[in-house]
């Protein structure tokens, strides 16, 4: 599909704009839109501006309040818990992220819950907030149901997903940003179209029976957790730390971003950061973190293989290209951004 | 192969008294004792009992400190930094929960992280010391390579694992403990005790191809990780809060348990305690644990399912019935510890 690499600043001004026209204050449209435009630098273009129409949509439709403001409910040396009202997940993960920071500082490690939010996009985004202030970062979320308990055969778990940033030397941060889902369901449609099949890890058919046959797994079919029983451990485990722990949403509470725009999805996040300075000093710490990232890349590799990444390494290069050439957006996506355009009155410089 | 059920407190004792024996503390020893037990109680069999000889062989080389008293190298409000004196693990393991404990007992979370360790068996064994004072627990740690990054032929990772143990209300608590290796390396071992084939998703040989043969497994080959990048990801971030983060040894660095006996194999642990309270009273929360419990139990079933499980709960019921019936040992095990009690000059009431 033909795709047109668009400015990153036309992009994000396109976004803030149209988040503006539906009542978000300033601050939370800009954070919103550097989200979605951070996954999209990234190459996670799943969690990108493709996420802007229906992130309009909830805005209009009340399942985002607009006039949310994430409130604390309790707070102790290096704990908090706080109340999203409802609002942009970005806006209140961001504002549990820095206020698991700032007590950090203070303590060494602190952690921050969020209730009632909604989805927050790409978890690495909170995560890396930590980075510049010489800590480790964490943020996880929860999500409407997509997957079973193992055994099951019902969307019982959300294809729950968290990041861990940490700082490096000379090299860029390691990040882990993953979801506890065996695979995406973009690879499925693909092996429909293109009539292959699949591996019998990924999905499950209608009866909860693994299945190679992405027919079936489309078909009321339920995406598998990641590794079997140590994927549904970790989801179970993601949907503890964040839904329960909070005293939000969790497990078939949570709506997905998809389902009845006009109620609250009851999602639930956790941020935390760790001060690396608790431990030793940064420099030392970003020194012994580039000897194992070089372990890593310099590892002997298998036949065919080219290189040996560590995680969020092509992302970072990623990010870099798309800054000088911009983001590519495909046709489809194009006419959706400029349908978005017309029917909110927003002017958009690359279309 | 034949198993002869022993009495847990008859295992027990030998395993102390072979622990005093050859020089290791009385509460030590008890405290080591404990947590092999543990393992085998709950099923694990691969962590209990079979490994007794080479905590021994360990401890009379030098590659174990008899003497070792985990000292404090740093402390702040909610994290803490030990020196394991190249010690058995799971004394330092257990200083390092129980200040995390102590400290999240305050200020809501705490992180404590050892470094100068060894092997500390069962990871759930510490992060459920946090039940009973309705904290979540977790502890983690790094382990000699045995897997390679993706892409690599080397092993440059251990198979690093870790626990999270969450307190429920009336159910059982849910415990997560998991490496992050197709599978754990103790149960390579088991098979190659019981002359049995492995999936051939559990190991490569040394020419880094898939085998069936623990033997082959077990000689210069290596664990494949947790679904593939995502479990290479997994084991490196659990090594960077290990290894990197206490200044311990990372990677390459550590030395498996088998490997060069006289010498300290370098392992590092993370353990970390959230107290529940600081987010809600202990019994919502064991109300909303119990809630989202049942939600996994009562999920309709694949069909050939007849029972769907969270995390522990099958450890926790195998626990109660091995208590009852005593810890099923097979013929090579029963006469590896009959060698040892030769050995030592050390009753065995079982034998």
């Amino acid at each position: 599909m033909s795709e047109t690499p668009i400015p990153v600043s036309q992009l994000s001004e396109f976004c803030i704009a149209c988040f503006e026209k539906v009542g978000l204050a300033a601050a939370d449209a800009r954070l919103t839109a550097d989200n979605l435009i951070f996954a999209n630098l990234r190459g996670v273009d799943s969690h990108g501006v493709i996420r802007l129409k229906i992130y309009l949509e909830r805005l209009r439709a009340g399942g985002f309040n607009c006039n949310a403001r994430p409130q604390i409910v309790s707070e102790h040396d290096s704990a908090a818990l706080l109340d999203g009202q409802n609002g942009v997940g970005q806006v209140a993960a961001m504002a549990a992220m820095k206020i698991a920071m700032a007590k950090a500082t203070k303590t060494g490690v602190a952690i921050v819950s969020v209730k009632n939010s909604n989805h927050f996009g790409a978890s690495a985004f909170y995560a890396m907030q930590a980075l510049a202030d010489g800590m480790i970062g964490f943020a996880a979320t929860n999500a409407g149901p997509s997957m079973a308990p193992a055994g099951g055969r019902e969307g019982r778990l959300g294809n729950n997903a968290f990041a861990l940033a940490v700082p490096a030397g000379t090299f860029p941060p390691v990040i882990l940003d993953m979801a506890t889902g065996a695979v995406a369901w973009g690879k499925i449609f693909l092996a429909q179209q293109e009539k292959r099949k699949i591996p019998t890890t990924w999905a499950l058919d209608k009866n909860g029976i693994p299945t190679d046959d992405p027919n079936a797994a489309a078909h009321q079919g339920l995406i598998q957790p990641l590794g079997g029983y140590k994927g549904y451990g970790l989801s179970l485990l993601l949907d503890i730390l964040t839904g329960v722990l909070s005293g939000g949403g969790f497990s078939s509470h949570v709506r997905t971003l998809y389902q009845e725009v006009a109620k609250p999805s009851e999602v639930a996040h956790t941020c935390a950061a760790v001060r690396v300075g608790a431990f030793m000093p940064i420099e030392e710490f970003g020194q012994r973190m580039d000897s194992i990232i070089q372990l890593m890349r310099l590892c002997p590799r298998a036949s065919g293989v080219e290189r040996i990444f560590v995680p969020g390494e092509i992302e970072h290069e990623t990010a870099w290209r798309r800054k000088a050439e911009g983001i590519p957006i495909n046709r489809t996506l194009r006419e959706e951004l400029a349908g978005l355009a017309t029917e909110l009155g927003v002017q958009a410089r690359f279309l």
